[in-house]
């Protein structure tokens, strides 16, 4: 198992990401090296420009001396082994209420990765939060992850879209995060070459899912009432991350770099007691129609 | 063990704290009441009043067949006991940047109502989080805490102030949230009257401490510099109720009103990459000089 060249694969995948995102803003994305003692890692950052108000490409390679019970649910007699983790995350948020946030992150995980047999397998996914919703962006979206599924085992897409919809959930809302996506963990049936090349297919999956969403949308005139409207459901994307998602969790907790792991924080959030939508608004019809479950292809 | 009566000293806190601040505001709360499987409440909220930029006010009443181990980390023997608890929980966001937000909290809980020898305690606490940091104004709130706490013994305010400035922590910022007050749990040395009592005196002690603030800030000049300031430390504020807060996580796992429990959640808030205000600058004196262990009177 070549780790070396793994994480090279993985840095590819944040500057590919970066540059297509960058030249979609019309702006390059600002790069921040970090390290700790639990790894290194590179922050690439974005704000203000045309499209994007906010924007995080986070790439990190991290070790550690004994992996925590809550990172291996799945594989208990792992716990307290030592581990090397790497991976890229992101998370969005464009200027205009008609463009959706979005989210992918794609990571390899190796327990023992000095023993005869180390234990690996991969993760990731993306998924896609709009604040108003269009039926073919949801097609659109979603037949790019089976596409991208397909070119490896037709079963893959299915399992992971499911997934994807019972993670990105907020049960204290009863309402899920997004439209959905792409969500899969621990996993390794496909052997190292070829789960690294689906990890990279999944990072080309989101921006071939992405970037035509941004270019039918950016150019849609908005006013205040959508941006008010976006600004009330980044509360719900705040709820999620602080909440449940267990990334941001286990990072808080574990001592990862605070400015990293809350880049996922929109920009401008608002709260507001027991606000409610007009009764058939494009605003009302985003929770009424769009987030609710639904195969879109 | 007269709950009834002690219920009606609870709502009477209520209306005495949303009385003495609907007259700073010059805006009267509206009240919500909700009654569910848990329990009943009455939220009474504000929002865009003359001082206030969001405020909510919640009494509940909840009863439970079965008392969760994480509300009795320190008596075991009661977890799976049925149980009852009721109380006032309220935060408020004032518009002007110079005034703090506040948040105050008394609560009575009764593990085994039904039983000879019900288990009972009270909770509760106040404590400030100032955006600009005004040497007066924390000492007065600190000297308020005290002088309640010393009506019934000398001992309660140093302990209570300990605990508060523990609780209110922002591990992963190491910081604290503000500049602290008081915080106390599982109290019931005071015997049942003394201990009502004592949660009044903290009610009062909060008015007391909070409304003299709101009168020598409320007609500063702020700009947007301010503003800005305000929203980006209120995602702080976001950060600590989501991550650590026991009454809002318990909250929104059990099945609480989500409403109810996030009115805690600031009106308008704003998160930056790695943002440091300018060396020197009050901004930066706030988390340099106010935001320190200190003993305030």
């Amino acid at each position: 198992m070549d780790l070396i060249s793994a994480r090279a694969r993985f840095e590819a995948i944040q500057d590919r990401i970066c540059q297509a995102l960058g030249e979609a803003d019309n702006q390059s994305f600002v790069t921040d090296q970090w390290s700790s003692k639990l790894g290194v890692g590179k922050s690439r950052v974005t704000a203000s420009g045309e499209v994007l108000e906010k924007g995080g490409v986070m790439f990190s390679h991290v070790k550690g001396a004994a992996l925590p019970p809550a990172a291996t649910v799945k594989r208990p007699q792992l716990a307290g082994k030592p581990f090397e983790a790497m991976g890229v995350s992101l998370v969005i948020h464009p200027h205009n209420p008609y463009i959706p946030t979005s989210h992918a992150n794609v990571r390899l995980f190796v327990a023992d990765p000095e023993s005869d047999q180390p234990t690996w397998w991969v993760g990731g996914g993306f998924d896609l939060t709009p604040y108003y919703g269009f039926d073919e962006d949801c097609q659109h979206w979603h037949q790019s992850a089976k596409d991208l599924c397909d070119g490896f085992d037709t079963k893959l897409y299915p399992e992971f879209k499911r997934w994807c919809d019972e993670y990105f959930y907020l049960k204290h809302r009863d309402e899920p995060r997004g439209i959905g996506g792409l969500f899969f963990d621990d996993f390794n049936a496909l052997g190292f070459e070829q789960s690294l090349a689906f990890v990279e297919a999944v990072a080309q999956g989101y921006l071939d899912a992405y970037l035509p969403i941004i270019e039918r949308r950016k150019d849609m005139g908005y006013g205040e009432r959508e941006k008010a409207w976006q600004k009330y459901r980044r509360g719900r994307y705040v709820e999620f991350n602080l909440v449940y998602d267990r990334g941001t969790i286990f990072g808080l907790q574990s001592g990862g770099r605070t400015e990293s792991i809350l880049v996922s924080m929109p920009p401008e959030v608002s709260w507001s007691y027991c606000y409610e939508p007009e009764a058939g608004s494009p605003e009302a019809k985003l929770t009424s129609y769009y987030l609710q479950p639904r195969e879109w292809v």
